[in-house]
């Protein structure tokens, strides 16, 4: 399960005003923290700065990887910016994210073309947002079509389906586990990954209906999720479900967590 | 989802002292609980008491519908003593269970045949228990045919695909899990269901395993559930896992759920 650790987001109000002030010591703990949590990649997010994202990316992957040994999630849809951080990147980052969109599209493959960069593929198009399954196999069957065609290796792909909020469509939950299980299916040796808050938009409770939704996202095949990996009851729930889904030998690493203290909420 | 409440089964110290005592109000009390806390079917089991099980378990039946308007799931392979507590049961008792154990199936069938009862379908044969996806399908579909050849309606059949400790072997999780998924989609109109609790059996915080599996087998298609209903955060997590998996219409049942504090921990 790679996780990707979401609290770096400029549009988060404390992240935002670090950046702006350039607190190097806020971000880095932030970085710290969510490494020490378990992720796996650091999500780094300047995208409320218009005309000053790239400098602020760049600096962010600087101070995060000043801090931690952890390569960074690159979130930004713009080219300029992502370049900017890569030229100052230690590793192999992963790039959030490429989409159908064409003007997207055609922006980011030049950066991640014949590259060893993970890039997340985010299923929607300028027809708007998936619905379906259906929906989102075409888009998902176009995109990695597209990056294999431009030497972007298969197992560097981290097909997103694109979460909906079920409290607008009851069905929008299930469409979207059964597009997870339907990519893992049809596209072998392509990762699935998303970040899922989204499903509970408009709900209370939603760190509940989170977790339940990760859990039932890595039954179907989910190996890759952007979360708040402080969120101690969900990296819990993320352990079980590995361990469940038949990826832990001998329950070592379950047994291991539970000795760490990982289920004493 | 078909909630059987599993808490009045004599192999519990407390129950067990209660049925031998004869203590009414005892049953009586665990009887209201799990029906106030959603179960829709109460099962009794009065297996420890060898030569007085027909009895007691009549006595259960009677017992738990003095107290409350819910049905019973008979919790025996002993035909006799299904056949003594359906002689006092009112309303559409469930089986639990028959096999393709070729006694318990030939004592059981005949209970069943041409009745309206509910029947659980234990994917076990003298062969042993299944361990994969596929000899779990095998059971089913003889067990299935068997019972509709003797006039049992397909909605009338809830599989039980057979939980086996993840402990024991790392694969028994997910194979369940896909046994749950490939009987559904296999099987139309028939049921799944099970006793889940297993999952975790050798490990610890086995709670916690529990309800991520019991949500995971949801997303697989599984609609029934013999649990504890007064784990709060198991039935919490159920009504969850239905909203999220289609079946909860404009979230109605997860808002009243939240409403009534269902999910104040």
């Amino acid at each position: 399960m790679l996780i990707v650790g979401e609290l770096i987001n400029a549009s988060r109000k404390a992240i935002g005003e670090a950046i702006r002030v350039q607190d190097v010591e806020a971000v880095k703990k932030v970085a710290i923290a969510q490494r020490n949590a378990g992720a796996d990649f650091i999500d780094v997010n300047a995208g409320i700065f218009v005309g000053k994202e790239a400098e602020y990316l760049k600096w962010l992957v600087k101070t995060v990887q000043e801090a931690t040994d952890a390569p960074c999630c690159l979130d930004s849809p713009d080219p300029q910016a992502i370049q900017a951080a890569l030229s100052v990147h230690k590793g192999t980052a992963m790039i959030n994210s490429i989409s159908l969109e064409k003007s997207r599209y055609d922006a980011l493959v030049p950066v991640v073309a014949g590259t060893d960069l993970k890039v997340i593929a985010l299923c929607m198009s300028d027809e708007g947002m998936p619905e379906t399954t259906e929906q989102r196999l075409r888009i998902a069957d176009q995109l990695i079509n597209g990056l294999v065609q431009h030497n972007v290796p298969i197992e560097n792909i981290y097909v997103d389906p694109l979460v909906q909020p079920v409290a607008t469509n009851k069905s929008f939950g299930f469409e979207f586990l059964n597009a997870v299980e339907a990519i893992s299916k049809e596209f072998k040796g392509v990762h699935t990954m998303c970040g899922l808050s989204n499903i509970s938009y408009g709900l209370p409770n939603r760190k509940f209906i989170n977790r339940a939704f990760a859990v039932m996202a890595v039954a179907k095949g989910l190996d890759g999720l952007i979360v708040d990996p402080l969120d101690k009851q969900m990296m819990a729930n993320l352990v079980v479900a590995e361990t469940l889904t038949g990826r832990d030998d001998y329950c070592m690493r379950y047994l291991t967590a539970h000795r760490s203290g990982m289920f004493d909420f």
